[in-house]
């Protein structure tokens, strides 16, 4: 399936970057098959018409509300100061059918800012890449202190190193989840389960402070094992861990 | 923890590049207390010495063989075309324990050779990043045919994503690690149990020919989900499923 993003609803138009991407790299032929999603669940069947520069859709089917197989996750992560790293990091997350990212900036952050549109293009980019039909959503860099007002402190957790603080097993959630599942399961609707939020900190971790403070909200802090992680690495871990639960 | 690489015994030598690190980088002291690795389960700590432009270690304390508490995971895997994506998986797996590495030429590899010092190196710089005192293998470039020959079938699995041919759920291979296990409970020797080998596609896939010739001598094909997932995102979506066991 050759794979593009735009708009469907109302009106079918292929996003002007993949346009570009069609004729002046891939030059691809009038007639081809292609397929194009707007990332919200709705993806359009059909065959290649160019009209002068601009690229359109001859279309032979559409999918609306196709189904979300993506158990919800969101990580919030620090930025890297190599930012080659988040970059990577978010790729792989989406690859693994993450379904919010959000980046944070805490004490000790190195990164104070990050090209956000690149980012969410990274994102489209790694969706189409693996089919997925809903696009994750990406956030605007936030302050620690703003990122915690909002959080469902039952369904998230914060991944830190430091060993002297009592930290449950990342399995311990596996069981936590099931129950949220099952209180669910009354009414049929998987959808209606609530996501799990992932703070990873930045490559000197948490502050004590900035620990201290989930704890007082009730956020449970989690072990990732025994071999010290980058933060880039304890988010993919996690996304992995998280698709693993589709299986 | 600043730990370095070196050899222990018979003497303790500093490696000549982290000599390099240690006094041109790091720009470190007379007196400062490092750790050294030989990445074979032997650790040191001391206090730094320099003895005109060479750093050698004031001996406090010699660990010997240390556990190592990694289950045992080997990747073989086709290296991509843009080699930062095969380096970029080396390290992950190398974070999250791997055991062993083997790069494979197959029928669809578009990159035909590697640089195997410097993924070496980078194997061992993402170990001291994790701190592991034991460091993966890393297998010279080899050709599928040849790599072949030498596999335990029963441990062997491979990942590809010919949805038409009959593909296991990564989950079973738990249960089937743990029957293993459990054989092996009677003598109380978890590490006599043999390490699983995965096997992982280039950008084109395994060919269905070389499918086949792994079905022949009973190697299972594995699916890794409904996502259709990049060659270094399998490797690293394998390394994290096996860290997780850790756990």
């Amino acid at each position: 399936m050759k794979l593009f993003f735009g708009q469907i609803f109302p009106d079918l138009i292929i996003d002007s970057d993949e346009q570009q991407h069609i004729t002046k790299v891939l030059r691809m032929r009038e007639g081809e098959e292609i397929s194009v999603t707007d990332g919200k669940g709705n993806l359009a069947k059909g065959n290649l018409v160019f009209e002068g520069k601009k690229a359109s859709l001859d279309v032979i089917e559409i999918k609306e509300n196709l189904p979300d197989f993506s158990p919800k996750l969101h990580i919030a992560i620090a930025p890297t100061k190599n930012i080659d790293r988040i970059e990577f990091f978010l790729e792989k997350a989406v690859e693994m059918g993450i379904s919010e990212v959000s980046f944070i900036l805490t004490e000790k952050t190195e990164r104070k800012n990050i090209s956000i549109e690149k980012l969410r293009k990274q994102a489209i980019s790694a969706s189409k890449q693996s089919l997925r039909f809903h696009f994750p959503v990406v956030n605007d860099l936030t302050k620690f202190s703003d990122f915690m007002k909002n959080l469902d402190s039952e369904h998230t957790f914060v991944a830190h190193c430091n060993e002297s603080l009592e930290r449950i097993n990342l399995n311990a959630i596996d069981i936590q989840n099931s129950k949220v599942k099952i209180q669910d399961s009354d009414n049929h609707q998987p959808s209606t389960i609530n996501p799990i939020t992932f703070l990873i900190g930045p490559e000197g971790d948490f502050s004590d402070r900035e620990i201290q403070l989930l704890a007082d909200i009730g956020i449970k802090a989690v072990s990732l094992g025994n071999q010290r992680l980058r933060t880039e690495t304890a988010g993919i871990f996690v996304a992995a861990w998280n698709y693993e639960k589709m299986f």
